[in-house]
């Protein structure tokens, strides 16, 4: 079958292995998947993984290697983070840090950049009618963005600001609000902005933006250092900054600020499936605007190279 | 009167001026102070402050420039964070984190090494009778260990870790399990750990101590940024790393782990006093032994230099 694999370069393999469903697997018909920079960043070295890439994708089910074959025929996507099932992680529906999970694309598990992809049956959930494969293909940065709510308590009064116009900020922007949460979007791209104003949330340019530390909650989205550091400057004391972005650079700062402020430096990174989807049933968020471009999955060296290019946000390959 | 002040350089200072106690202050005699790192900080820079050093004292009250004068003549000690009583922090009982907050001996207020110091009402609390100079002259360090369990919900059943066992680790040590909490303190001194151990702290020398991410609490209290990294190690998946160490220096590093492991950084500064106060005055903790030495005024400067020597931990300084 055809595959975008990574080991030590990017390439298309037309002839990969098809994958076997195993008991209690099923094996998926992949229709459409996402690139995602921590894609772009395991071709510079993130996580040191090799193998099929991608993991954001839906699909429809061929096989089902268990007793319960209900989901054969059915359209779906799949959690990301497939857990041992029988540790305390596990049993708490915290399959994403069960310390021996495989991760879709990213750790010790092929990715969906494939025309087939074997999942657990219990990482699978059937796509609602209503919602097209265009949107159901985000429903893993959505989860990713409604984390922050399962994590921490936001009153609906309280400030929220997400620094960062791109794919991760953007969503993060429409899952708060869709959330009726008082978010303000800051970022440099007015077209970007745009998109996230058109759907119900405040914007600002940065460009003059002024930086006071008063907001409640601030979620950086922007991947980058001085981002985190422009984050520090807008947090309250008391207040919580969220570290979304999982990027590898790293610089000298002093620590000293967080103590002083009592700030809360607050990680977040991958969310349950079940509330984006019904988001998205509900009609509450539309992705398509930040759709960049569709490639065929021929051409996915192609989509990983407009992945690159600067203002480009989601690309999405057909399969 | 005599005054240690840093004013470039650290000095003993003979014919420095009396304060005087403002509308809503008292006067204080003191009697004992102690000399904590963070003094030490600022003489090498921190906050760039300029002026009479200290922030920890037991004095008691010859004057207040008030309508009450209940105070007059007793034993206090006061909180070192003064507020400006108008803003929404100082409404909410957290002078600590007015913006316009005049901080005793560190930020735009004169400290306590001196014969009096001039204190808002407000801030003073008075000793209990069964509570010695000695013990009292610890409420300020004991407070600060106290705020983590105002900032944080730590249930019985959790796992508390606190690394370094300084001044900072010890006190930490015993507030916590003077709260019934399950703590552990690792640190490099057999003889500072069986200080706390005398006291019911569970300990563990560093050497041999196996690292694994298992704690649901982890207190950085070694103030290094290699202390920093090794909790980071040591916090569970979702757990809570607190960061007590206000230290200057600072280093690379990468901040992909807090977010993988979605960790809590959570900056933790200063306490309320009448917990600690409450504490002391129930025996719960006896903090003489944490006492390296006691120096008279007029010896401050080596009070200073005895700080600095490796393995000393309290330095009083009496008047």
């Amino acid at each position: 079958m055809k595959a975008v694999v990574f080991d030590q370069n990017l390439k298309l393999i037309t002839d990969y292995k098809k994958p076997v469903a195993k008991e209690g697997e099923a094996l998926i018909k992949v229709t459409l998947a996402g690139v995602c920079n921590t894609d772009y960043e395991i071709t510079k070295g993130y996580m040191g993984y090799k193998g099929v890439l991608g993991h954001e994708f839906v699909g429809v089910v061929e096989e089902v290697n268990a007793q319960d074959k209900s989901l054969l025929g059915k359209r779906v996507v799949g959690e990301i983070n497939c857990g041992c099932g029988n540790c305390e992680w596990c049993h708490q529906g915290l399959e994403r840090h069960c310390p021996n999970r495989q991760t879709l694309g990213i750790w010790q598990k092929d990715g969906c950049f494939s025309e087939y992809v074997a999942m657990p049956l219990d990482t699978l959930l059937e796509v609602p009618e209503n919602v097209t494969d265009e949107q159901a293909v985000f429903v893993e940065p959505l989860a990713a963005g409604l984390e922050i709510v399962e994590q921490l308590h936001i009153q609906p009064i309280q400030k929220v600001i997400i620094l960062g116009d791109g794919k991760l900020g953007l969503t993060t922007a429409l899952a708060l609000t869709a959330h009726n949460l008082d978010v303000l979007l800051v970022g440099k791209h007015q077209s970007k902005l745009d998109i996230a104003a058109a759907q119900g949330v405040k914007t600002k340019l940065l460009q003059g933006f002024e930086i006071k530390k008063e907001w409640d909650f601030v979620v950086e989205a922007t991947g980058s250092i001085s981002g985190f550091e422009m984050a520090l400057n807008l947090t309250k004391p008391r207040g919580t900054l969220v570290l979304k972005s999982t990027v590898a650079a790293s610089k000298e700062f002093n620590l000293a600020p967080i103590v002083i402020d009592e700030i809360r430096v607050q990680g977040s990174r991958c969310g349950r499936f079940a509330p984006a989807l019904r988001l998205m049933e509900a009609g509450k968020i539309d992705f398509k605007p930040l759709i960049s471009a569709i490639y065929p999955v021929d051409k996915a060296i192609e989509a990983f190279e407009k992945n690159k290019e600067k203002d480009t946000l989601k690309v999405l390959i057909k399969f």
